[in-house]
């Protein structure tokens, strides 16, 4: 998988803005708890890495299984979360997947309360064509507290 | 007024950076307090509903007031505040608006003092064309500390 | 230099990307501590003016200096920045210029605690066109909590 050196925006200069609205239907999608759309965006073994967790999670139903878990947390405990991707850099690859590169906040917010910025993250993906969209093949996130 | 599918960024590939530098903009002539400036950014009867207010603010004269105010009652108490919009979806409607769908931080920094999130919520726009840009027909505000 | 209205973003709708990319890159040099790097997207004469500093900082060789200062300080006391630009509006100018007006966050985050905004600001550039890409010929940084 050879790196191309830069991203030839003058000849597909619509590459980087599909790579950000994906990412806002994504996000979309997780904050609102629904965990079998954002599990679609993955592929069908779709990992998700973090280094706040010792293993990835692999595979549609187990990405779905992690969203419903913390989003029920959540609930409970009255906290609504948005997640913000931005200064976004994207890479085609030889292949025609795409490398995307990303910050990343949690911002959280309690039910009557002040929003805080729950996490400060980056997240680094390998995303396949899909159509006029994309799919995760595989996510990476390292939250800056842990590093 | 039925919704197109997914917004066609092929053929359309302009339409979501349009918007996003709109955004950019408004909120410019916001946090400067550029009250007519901001209330020209909407159509003459545009709308602006919130969820912390009982009532939309109907039409540019009472838009344009009620930014004035809030303005004056930042400058008053030495705050600065920025809106950020981001997180941006875009969809194409037949009828040839836009609707707009992104997440909005207010950003407040006290004079000599540290920055925090005052707000987070949810933006929903329907936009008209006006030339280059676009006037906010009607906006939806959803604070998440209220829902 | 004069200004040209309003970006013609129907002919050129590319330049917006472009500049946004080019954003994503550099801050990413800069949070990596990338000395060298980040001066090397500034002219060789550029200038970086604060409203926080008396005088600018004026060369690559003294920008860089200046990263690596910070970057040494942070290390040491364990702290994470990110800098975040956004709500980005850009201007073409006659002379080839670009004028790109932005809102910028510093977020940073302590090993093991908790992120914050540090620093809320906007940036004011102007950008000199380099192959696919852009230097920056001068950046004016205000600090809101200075203003």
């Amino acid at each position: 998988m050879t790196e191309v050196q830069s991203l030839p925006l003058g000849t597909d200069n619509t590459l980087y803005t599909r790579v950000a609205h994906f990412y806002a239907r994504q996000m979309r999608l997780l904050d609102e708890g629904d965990a079998e759309g954002w599990a679609a965006t993955f592929t069908e073994d779709g990992s998700f890495a973090a280094n706040a967790h010792p293993e990835p999670t692999v595979g549609r139903a187990n990405l779905a299984a992690a969203v419903r878990r913390t989003h029920q947390e959540l609930q409970a405990a009255g906290v609504k979360h948005r997640h913000w991707l931005g200064m976004l850099s994207v890479d085609a690859l030889e292949d025609g997947t795409v490398r995307a590169f990303s910050y990343a906040l949690v911002i959280a917010t309690p039910k009557g309360g002040q929003p805080v910025i729950h996490r400060s993250t980056t997240c680094s993906d390998i995303l396949v064509p899909n159509g006029d969209s994309w799919l995760v093949q595989r996510r990476e996130v390292s939250r800056d507290d842990l590093v």
